[in-house]
This record gives C-alpha cells, structure tokens and sequence, in this order.
C-alpha cells in the first residue's frame, strides 16, 4: 500500500496512490493516528490525477526525526570520516517537515551553504525499547524518501548539528508512505538525488554500514521508539559539500530524491532576503 | 497561577496547586491542548494534599525540546569555553520526559557518568517565527524547572550531544508550570541543584549570558516555535563532571532542582543491570 498526507482545504486527508492516481480514503485522522490505530483504510470518492495533488508530508508531528551520520561506507570515504563503530545520532525538530513539490525555503542572511542529502526514511509503526535485532523489522511500518537538507555553514559552524539540520522546510518527506510488506529488501535499492535533473547521489542501500535490525536496535536501547518516528537512514556519496568544487542549492534549483520502489520526492529551493545583501 | 500534570488512574490531568495542595481542574485535556487554548480552568473536586500526588511530567509530547549550551557565564569558565557568538542549540528527544519524585534510570551497561543540570525551564505559548527581541516575552507562557540530565561519557564520545542527554527518563520537568505572570523577573532567580541534601550549583538567572528576548528572538529566526516547545535556558557552574574530582549520580542518589519562585523538582536515580559486570 502507498499512503500519502495530502491537503483538502487546508485539512491533512489521507489517500491511497494507485496509477498514477490519489485515491481519497475513508480514515478519520492523519498518518501517525493511523499507524497506530488497526490501520483500515478504503478509497472513498473520485481519484485525484497526482499532479493535481497538494502533498504535505506524508508524517505531521512525529515526536522524533532521528538522523544517522555517516551511515554509508562510499559517503564515509568522501567525508575522510573514520567508521564509526556504532551509529552516530543526530536530531531534526519536526517544524522542518515539509512535503513532496513544496519549496525548500532559506534567508540568504542566515546561511549561504544548503546541501541535499538522498535518504532512505524508515517510519516505525509500534513502540520499541531494547528490541532485539531480530524484532527489529515487525516494528517498522513503512519507508519513504527524505532529503536531510543541511546548512552546512551552521552545521559544522555551530559544531551540533541540530540547527543547520532543522530550518523550517529542511525535511522535505515523501512522497508517500510505502508500507513495509511492499518492499521485499530495504538493504537493495536504488537511492538517487538529482539537482536541475542532474545526477548528483547515484547509490543502493547495500551500502549502508549499519543495516536496519543493528540500526534501529542500537537505537531502541538508547531510547524509546514510538509509532510515527523518523529514522533517516544516512546518505551515500556525492552530496554538494564534499565535491570540488562545492556545489550548494540556489534560488529556483529543483532537487529530487529517488529511491527504487518507493517514489521520488521533488522540492523546489527559494532563498528569501538576498536583496539584503 | 501554578499548572501540574498528573495522574488518575493513569490518565493526565490537569491540577491547579495553592497552599502545598493540589485542585483538580475542570479542564478537559492536557497542559500543551491547555496552552493552544482559552487557557480558563478552575478547581472542581476534593484537593490532594501535594505529597500523596503523582506528579506526570509538566508538560507531555512538545513539538521541541531545545537545550542551549553554555549560557551561564560562571558554567562556561568551569568548562574552559570561550564565549559563544550566538547560543548553541542542542536536542533532547521527548521520550526523555519525566516528573516530579519519579526515577531517573539508566543501564550502567551503556553509561558510568550521569551528570546532573539545573536549568530554567521557558514554555512558549504562542507560535514564534522570526520573533523581535521585544516581542518575546509575551509569547512565554511560563516557567519550569528541569534536570538536563546529561551521560557524559556518551555526550563527549558521539560529539553530537543528543543521544546522551536523550535517554529515557534524562529530563525531569516540573513539579509544575508557574505562568509568566506570576514570575515578575525571570533573570533574577536563584537557582540551586542538591545532590543527596548537598548543594551542588548555586547561582542566579542574572548570569545568563543570552537572556531570554535575545535567546528567544534567535531560536525565532532558524525556526518556528510552537505552543509548548521547552526552552532549557543553560545550566550554571557547578556540575558534577567538571569538579576535581568528578561527581556522577549513583544508584539510590536523590538529586534535587531549585527555582525561586518557581518551585523544586525531586528525583531519584537508579541504575539497571549492575549485576552483570
């Protein structure tokens, strides 16, 4: 099943994606009430072709986005990072959801550096504390695309990442949910990002050093796992910072995340106040 | 007016507190629904004397928890830091909530050195974005104290400081809300930690190094604060980890956050798993 967050007047519904089409569904409630409620849905209404859809993100209020730094070895190797020996935890605040063909929107007077960072997002579907790497996948509802936008000016700046990481508008998530029986791998697939069309991250998620049973279980024993979290997974090689020359987003550059048999996620990038400067 | 959260049949609900008892509220919902709404509540029912309450922590599920680093001028010197430029912003994920005379419990597996944080706590009442310094105080709906219980081995070891201020139970929050009403000056507070009876910080909110309009006002401008996001406004001098010898929390230590005006927040450690190292 693909589930998507989608505004009908400025009210968050949930519809079902089939060909090219949203279909409106009958659940009273947004994504998080249905993960944790018995999780019926059925299409009610007329089909919606999906360019005429306004996506929010396919998750609203999630009580943690949890970002993964350095989880892939090609993107390990461009940051002249070491391995780490166990998943290192950052955090995004969840004001910087937004959804799929919204603006990625910055003041120029705050940062001058955003970057693009493909991710494969894990959305968990059940509370899970110390849970044993072999229960790990049962907890996991379903997975989407995300782009872990970064100011990396403020990121390595400030020294925690937090900041740099959750400006308004700097977790596009989308742009659908697609439920975990559909995706008979997490660990093989295709992950992209594109910038103005052009290639940029061109990965699999094979790469990735810490898989999701050891992932997700090294977090649960740090912390509480609750229904709708937010696990980005990490990005592979190619994001703008690490390349010579740096390439970062501008005005009216449109990025795109894409990752196999999930979807693609497209966001278009708006810098406010550069008449400023 | 003095706002608490607790329980009743394991069911949150609101009390107002008056002459060390507390009155249940006639309000139907919790204190963030309470927050967004009218904000009118009266007593209705037999008060509880304030010692045989269960208090839940003051405030469940905020959009954000935003800590800031180095922000009492007395903590930076015992740290070596330089003064900051800007404040430095760090995460606490909200699982980490807790209340009034409850546990604070780690697995002595994971971390040997829990550290202790008196911080005044901010509540925001009204969404922020882009705040002016002189607007920021009418958006605080009031103040709280908080533990920002810190396992410095992992805060120092990941250098992303979340996962170790993020543990289950890792920030204690109350006992209650005092509104900022009631508080005339929020940087003329005396605010005190104690370890088992012996007091361990000892400073005033006057040694802020960003007070809150200023503080506030820059959180405003990298992103929107939402009714019942948390503001831990730093910690002063005095922590466990930079005294010579260091001093962490042991199992069965009673550690203890004193606010004037405000209130004191009490809580109790243990530690799991000792018996298998």
């Amino acid at each position: 099943m693909k589930i998507a967050q989608y505004y009908t007047n400025n009210q968050i519904c949930l519809g079902l994606i089939q060909d090219n089409q949203l279909f409106p569904g009958n659940f009273q409630g947004d994504m998080i009430d249905f993960i944790k409620s018995s999780r019926k849905i059925k299409s009610s209404g007329n089909p919606i072709p999906i360019d005429l859809v306004r996506f929010a993100p396919c998750l609203s209020h999630p009580s943690k986005i949890i970002g993964i730094g350095l989880n892939y070895k090609d993107h390990i190797q461009e940051s002249s990072g070491q391995l780490p020996e166990f998943p290192l935890i950052f955090a995004k605040f969840p004001e910087s959801l937004t959804g799929h063909r919204t603006r990625i929107i910055w003041n120029g007077s705050l940062t001058e550096k955003v970057d693009f960072e493909a991710e494969l997002a894990v959305i968990i579907g059940k509370e899970l504390k110390d849970c044993p790497e072999d229960s790990v996948m049962e907890g996991i509802f379903g997975y989407t695309c995300a782009n872990d936008v970064s100011a990396r000016d403020l990121q390595f700046g400030d020294g925690q990442w937090v900041r740099g990481k959750s400006l308004d508008t700097f977790c596009p998530l989308g742009p659908w949910i697609v439920t975990a029986d559909e995706i008979p791998d997490p660990h093989n697939l295709t992950i992209k990002s594109l910038l103005n069309g052009k290639v940029m991250q061109d990965s699999n998620t094979s790469y990735m050093l810490f898989k999701l049973p050891q992932l997700i279980s090294f977090l649960s024993s740090n912390f509480r796992l609750v229904p709708g979290d937010v696990i980005l997974t990490g990005t592979p090689h190619g994001v703008g910072s690490f390349r010579d020359p740096s390439i970062y987003m501008k005005d009216g550059d449109k990025i795109e995340v894409e990752i196999e048999l999930v979807g693609r996620l497209e966001n278009y990038c708006q810098i406010l106040g550069q008449e400023e400067k």
